[in-house]
């Protein structure tokens, strides 16, 4: 193989990279936006049996090469921040 | 708000995860493929200029909800896992 064929594929990385930034933050949008509506009827905004219900439909779909516990560990950092944002934003509606 | 706006959001964010899923594998496929050439080339797996690049270029096109800092903490798990598979990968090729 040559240096060809690894800048080509560092290329379709940065790619890969960006689609994983809109994807994240477009997840971290509808997380404030059910966060904005469990607020408003009163809800827990963490809701555990939720999270392990997520986290079972996806490793269901894992195909890999990531083993399960690695894809659990990676969305889990993902759901925390999620949860972070909410709490965030709560706190900025408290000081309103 | 209702909750069938609720059960909407929380179908979509099932998508996105499942998006977020096929993407996370497919730059572990990625990685793999880079780690093979570069091992066929005695070249270092880990390449920490090359990792704050790919950051720096990630975090330029971050137009949030996620802070820059949150995005990086996630991008840095991903990024351990791919090294890990690399490193998996490598001693699955010494014992044959």
């Amino acid at each position: 193989m040559s240096n060809e064929e690894l800048d080509k594929l560092r290329q379709d990385l940065d790619e890969v990279n960006q689609e994983l930034l809109t994807l994240i933050n477009k997840r971290a949008q509808l997380v404030q936006d059910i966060g904005g509506i469990k607020q408003q009827q009163g809800m827990n905004r963490f809701d555990p049996v939720r999270e392990r219900d997520m986290l079972d439909s996806i490793t269901q779909n894992n195909d890999g090469p990531f083993e399960n516990s690695t894809i659990q560990h990676i969305f889990k950092e993902i759901f925390k921040a999620g949860l972070e944002l909410q709490e965030d934003d709560h706190r900025k509606a408290l000081l309103v």
